[in-house]
Order: C-alpha cells, then sequence, then structure tokens
C-alpha cells in the first residue's frame, strides 16, 4: 500500500463542501483510479460549526488556513478562499514556497498573480493546478494544455460566465428586460446581490486571461484584456439582432495575430447557426481552432459546487498519479510578454442602436457620418412607434469596417440634438 | 539538456504522414512544451519512395515494422499500421514487451486486445496510449480518463463515425437517397470503396468499447455491443422525422446499470434541440453524463490526417512529460468484467415504418397487433401516394414501451400479405 497523499481544504462554502462530500461518496471510484490514496487531514472554514451535509469533526480544524503553509502532514493545499490577494494569495504563495502543492479554483489570484505563482511552483518542483478556476467542470484547462498541445493554437472564444448567459438567455426567450432577468437570476442564486463582477465582464476577463496565458504561450495578462459587459442591452438589440438571425451572447474572445494578442469580452452578436448560439442558460462552453485539430468544441456547467468539485478532485487524482504539468504548460521562464492589441484595431462587422427624435433627415444625416468615414450599411430597420412620443430606434448594421472608422462616426454624431441617448454599439462574430 | 525520447513511426499512410509533418512544422512550440525533445529516429513503411511532403530521407527506414521491437535507439513506437491482427498486433505486444511505449491509433486492436495489451504494459511499466483512436483530434480519451475522472460515469453517447454522419447529414439537407449519398461521400474521400466497416456500425462499435471501459472501468467487451449500421435508413426516414422534430443519427451509446453495461450503436431518431442534433458532416461529438460534472458536451474532427495526427502528438507530449497513466484509467487487473444487456432490454420510444398495399383494414390491422403487445401509438401518418400504384408508407411512433414487446407485435406482422417490405423500425432517443 503506498502512502496516501494528504490534502487540506481551505474554505468550506459551496465548492469546499462538495469537494469534501466528493472524496467520501466517491472513494470507491478514487481508489481504483489513483495510485495513492487521496485523504483529507486538515480542513479550514470561517464556522467550525455550520451544519454541512459531510461529517468533518474527524479532521484537524485550523482556526487560520495560513497554518497549512509548511504543515508536515499536508502535501497538497485546496485554496478555495477566493480573492486575488490576502490570505489566499498568502496561503497559495506559503505552500508553494514551503514545497507543497496548491490546487484552486481562484481566477482572479491567478489572473494577477498566475505567472508569478506559476514560476515559484516550478522552481520548488511542485505543482499549482487550476482546472476548477476556469468553467467549471469542463477540463478547459487539461485540454488546451494538454489535449491540443500538439496545435499551435490561433484563436478561441467561448461563453466564460454563466451569470451573463442565463441573463442574456432569459431576455431572448421570455422578452425580459435586462433588470428583471437580473433579478430572476439572483432569486435562483445564478447572480450574486452585488453582480457587478459578472454582469460587468470582469469574471470572464479573468478566465480568458488564464486560458490565453495556456494557449498562447504568453504570460497571463489580465491588464490588457479590453472588458464590456452586458448592462447596456436592451429589449430592442434582442428582438433586433433575432429578427436578423443572430443571438446575443457575452463572448471572451483571444487571439494572437503577428504583433500581439487581442483578448477581448463583450456582448456580441453571433449567428444562430453556430454551435456557441445554442449554448443557453448557466453552461459555459469553448470553442478552440488549432492549426492540426481544427475547430473543437466543449460545453458544459460552468459554475456551481459539484461541477466545480469534480474539476478540483481531477487536480487531485493527477497529483496522486504523479502526473504533474507545469501550469500554464510553457516554463513560466518561457511564457512571452506580447503587447495587448487595443480594441480598435479589430475590423468586423457593427450592430447600431440610435433612439431618435423621429423626424425629417434623420436617416440621412446618421448614413451620412457613418459614410463619410468609409462605412458601408448593411441593413436598417426603423420601427414605427409614433405612440412613444415620437422617439423611435434605429437600428442598422454595418458590412466589414475598422472598429476605429466606428468609433469616429459615433464621436461625430454625440453631438447631435435628435439623439435622445448615447448610440449603443455591439459588435458582430460570425465566428 | 535532456535526452530527446526516441520515436519510431510504423505506418506512413494519410496519419503516418501528417504525424512527422507536424513533428516537424511544430518543433519551435513542442521544444516549448516538452520537458525533453520529442525525436523522429526510425519510420516504417510499404514504400519508401513514395513522393512525401516532408523529408524523411535522413531517418533510418526499416524494411519490417517488427524491426522496431526493442530496437535500442526507439522509446516509443507509434502504430499506425492497423487492423486487430498481423502486423500491428505483432508490433504492440512486441514492443511493451520489450519495455517500449507504444502509441497507437488502430481502434480495431484496442477493441479486440485491448485489455490484454493494457495488462502488459502495465506489467511492464511502460504506458499504451490511444487518444487517437477515438474521435480524431477529441480528446475525449484524456477527457473521461483524467479529465472527469473524479465522477462516476452513468452514461454517455456520441456521433463517434464520421462516414455516417456525412451521409445521414447529406440526406437530411438535400433529401438525397442513401446510395446517392454514399457515393458522394466516396467522392469525397469521407467514405472507403467498400464501406461496410463504416456504414454497418462497426467502426463506431469499436469505439465505444473503448470508451466504455474507460467509463465504466470495465474490461473491453466489443463482442457485448449491440450493432446497427444506416443501410435501411430511407429518405421516407428521414422526412418523416424532420416532419416531427427529429434528426436521424447514428449514435454510440452506453449506459452502465445495476445488473451491466448496455452499449449499442444504431441510427436513432434524436430531438432536434439537443446538441447531438446539430453535430453535422463529417464532425464527431460525444455527450457524457457524470454525477458531479453534470452533462459535457465535445465536438470536433474525428477523422482525417491532421487531426489525428493532433491527438498521437499529443501522446507523445504526455510521455516526454512524464505524464503516465494507466491505458484505461482503471489498473487492468481491477477492470470489471460485467456482462452486457442484449437490446431486448431497452425501453423507449419508437418509429415503425410499414410499406403497405392501401386497402381497407391495414391500419386497424397493423394498430391491432402493437395494441395486443401493450403498445400505445403516439402519431400515426399515411401519405397518400396513390400514383405509385397502391403501395404506401405508413409511419408512426409509439409511447414508451419494451423493445421486447415491439419485437413480437414486428414479428406478429410479418406474415401479413399486405406489407410490401419487411418493416422499418428506428428508435427514438429522447436523450
Amino acid at each position: 500500500m503506498t502512502s496516501p497523499l494528504k490534502v487540506g481544504i481551505a474554505g468550506l462554502g459551496t465548492v469546499g463542501g462538495s469537494v469534501a462530500r466528493l472524496l467520501q461518496e466517491q472513494s470507491a471510484v478514487l481508489a481504483r483510479r489513483c495510485h495513492r490514496p487521496l485523504q483529507v487531514v486538515a480542513v479550514s472554514a470561517r464556522d467550525r460549526n455550520r451544519k454541512r451535509k459531510t461529517p468533518l469533526d474527524h479532521l484537524e480544524w485550523l482556526e487560520d488556513p495560513r497554518q497549512m503553509i509548511g504543515h508536515p502532514d499536508i502535501d497538497v493545499v485546496v485554496e478555495l478562499i477566493g480573492g486575488a490577494d490576502g490570505v489566499a494569495h498568502d496561503l497559495c504563495t506559503g505552500a508553494l514556497q514551503a514545497g507543497q502543492h496548491v490546487v484552486t479554483a481562484n481566477k482572479s489570484l491567478l489572473a494577477r498573480h498566475g505567472h508569478t505563482l506559476a514560476a515559484l511552483a516550478e522552481s520548488r518542483g511542485v505543482t499549482l493546478a487550476f482546472e476548477a478556476a476556469v468553467a467549471g467542470g469542463v477540463p478547459i484547462v487539461k485540454t488546451l494544455r494538454e489535449g491540443v498541445a500538439a496545435n499551435t493554437i490561433e484563436r478561441f472564444y467561448g461563453i466564460l460566465n454563466g451569470t451573463c448567459n442565463y441573463i442574456l438567455t432569459t431576455m431572448a426567450k421570455t422578452g425580459a428586460p435586462f433588470a428583471a432577468a437580473l433579478k430572476e437570476a439572483q432569486t435562483l442564486g445564478y447572480a450574486e446581490a452585488d453582480p457587478a463582477f459578472d454582469i460587468d465582464g470582469v469574471d470572464a476577463a479573468h478566465k480568458l486571461a488564464i486560458l490565453a496565458s495556456i494557449a498562447f504561450g504568453t504570460q497571463v495578462n489580465f491588464a490588457g484584456v479590453y472588458c464590456e459587459g452586458i448592462r447596456q442591452i436592451c429589449r430592442e438589440d434582442v428582438t433586433a439582432a433575432a429578427s436578423l438571425g443572430f443571438v446575443i451572447k457575452l463572448l471572451a474572445m483571444a487571439e494572437r495575430t503577428a504583433d500581439g494578442v487581442i483578448q477581448s469580452v463583450y456582448p456580441c452578436l453571433v449567428p444562430k447557426d453556430r454551435p456557441i448560439a445554442h449554448v443557453d442558460d448557466v453552461f459555459n462552453a469553448i470553442m478552440l481552432k488549432g492549426d492540426y485539430v481544427g475547430e473543437m468544441f466543449m460545453q458544459g456547467r460552468g459554475a456551481g459546487g459539484n461541477p466545480t468539485a469534480s474539476a478540483v478532485v481531477a487536480d487531485l487524482i493527477d497529483l496522486a498519479n504523479a502526473r504533474q504539468t507545469r501550469p500554464f504548460g510553457t516554463a513560466a521562464a518561457e511564457l512571452e510578454s506580447l503587447p495587448g492589441l487595443p480594441i480598435t484595431r479589430r475590423e468586423g462587422h457593427y450592430y447600431l442602436r440610435f433612439q431618435v427624435r423621429d423626424r425629417a433627415g434623420v436617416v440621412a444625416d446618421i448614413t451620412g457620418a457613418l459614410g463619410r468615414e468609409g462605412i458601408s450599411i448593411r441593413t436598417l430597420t426603423q420601427r414605427d412607434e409614433s405612440h412613444s412620443g415620437g422617439s423611435v430606434p434605429m437600428m442598422l448594421t454595418t458590412h466589414r469596417c475598422r472598429e476605429q472608422a466606428v468609433q469616429q462616426a459615433l464621436a461625430a454624431l454625440a453631438p447631435a440634438d435628435y439623439l435622445e441617448e448615447p448610440p449603443h454599439l455591439i459588435r458582430i462574430e460570425y465566428l
């Protein structure tokens, strides 16, 4: 009998609780799939007395998770506390320095400090594993790092935030406005009381920066992500998109070009017949393109205790089988530092919505401003809503053009007195 | 500089040629992702003088691939010859016995001898890797064996044969009959001159048996796969399915129940709104369900030189990074031998098509026979095609019932003189 791999779990919230339960419930399965048994020896959580589904009283309880650092009985620290700095950062840094493996689901930590932590892990010959940090139960980290490692990855895009996807799906299915869809998501536990982190795209941007590092062999560059959330998406946009054959999705996209990496998170119009367009509710999905494998698509549950626990324990199984990997696939010292390219470099199609006072000359003025920037119009819809007091929405889509040209045209239009609100721009991605 | 991992490639057909090219073209990417360099040292192919895209003249050419067995310069044998027995079997067995790793894309070999070969590899402490044997570039073997290893897998199903999927997609899109769609697939190189192996479902059954072993921790049991191909699918079926909200797909499905494993390959009606229904042309896809991860879906290119080479080299990268795995995840000695359950155990919905002479009493007779077996009818369509000389198709779907009951009803109807041909049965899978 080989010695067990001894695990300390820091944080017993939804995910931590599921990890503890999984390790108990699946012990027979895990025994067959691991060379060494997995054994939880210590836990740390804010409230020891909280009622839990899994009996944990026989374990060592540590008041401060930092007591796991260098603890002689702990081979692997499972960090499920969260937060880019503070205790989580102390714990992960300390444990790696002490020669302990770290398994974490903490995307904000990795987006901010992933490169430093990876270099530290490599220098100590231990593993920093984070399958659970991106797309919950979907093993996209392993797939990029190992499954398609023979490829030069050209680009990838995905739905990496279940909260936004739930809201956008609800708006499309029920015609609900943004605020009502958000409220429903909150009621169902899919959105936080303070939803900013999700709906402003920050969470998706964290995950994107992590995946881009693995895919392109570059240093994690969260600051280089262009990020736009979904607050400004209106019912009109959802309806107009549908009538043009699109759905609106918050996509996280990354592309490696000759002169840098483009990383962006924004809501966009996606043709209805693409696989990503069918990813509804809280599901996550990723489409990647490699030079040999071609397009590959994965879809699954991106959040929740059980799917996330599935990913955390997959990392533990790898460790129990002595399958070690550099955190980002490429050695940290060899990860390139490439410039992030600004969104103004984008070339593509655009959807624009103007809320205008219904009077003569408006269409000519708007299309004229676009024309002066060399932007040609593909479709134009003006809805007859004279009952709404002379204010009507005007939606148009463009042919392929430069983002910079669109921004300049919108800036030129900004002073126009017939505009009831600033123009809305949503990018179109034919994918 | 660490010593390279030395590779011998046996078989330089479409896949072997792509593997050789990939290893040359991606050498910079691979160097960053591997602890040890990958170096091809020897090759073996039937025709040395064939013109190839990749220069291989500097390598050692072996007349007989079996000369790789125990070759002191070869750490890994990449077997791309094919066939369940003969040279491929000799080579893999010999190489493993000699303590060399084996990477293979040979599904028929694994479906027949996978368990024996895995036991041999484990006893010698070497790896038998076969990502390329199932679903081409889609890393489903790694995903089942590692990515979702923390789960008890309840069931999975997939489209594992691109040839059949191309034919069925073409029939659905163009209205072509089976023979014409097959011919088109042959012209495009998607089907062999002798297509039996693909269209009779044997290829999908091989892949299913391999995946079921990993997913359920059971011994590969190819003989236990119930297998039906797509030859009998007619335009009428495709049209009727579409009008009922279904598409026809050849699904490979496996489920672990309390008393055994059900493995089956058959064409079936799938609701249009399921992800698998959108998998068209030569794409492969798999949906799995784990108790923690929930449903997870993967889709990509299941065949062709480049995607398959992506999978072969992924296995080589794992080896160059000392990531070793038991071939089927569970130790060969612990893989259970469970009975395969017969298809008559199935309970579900059915689509039946009868080509009948149009005369009084036929509908009553058919529905009566079904009723006597307790089968209740959900929809019934009889098309008015009196121009076709009194022979009309009658399509019906059933409510949930036992397969055995359906088979008995059809047997009872067999002698009926109004039947122009034997009744067609296609199962419906709501998934």
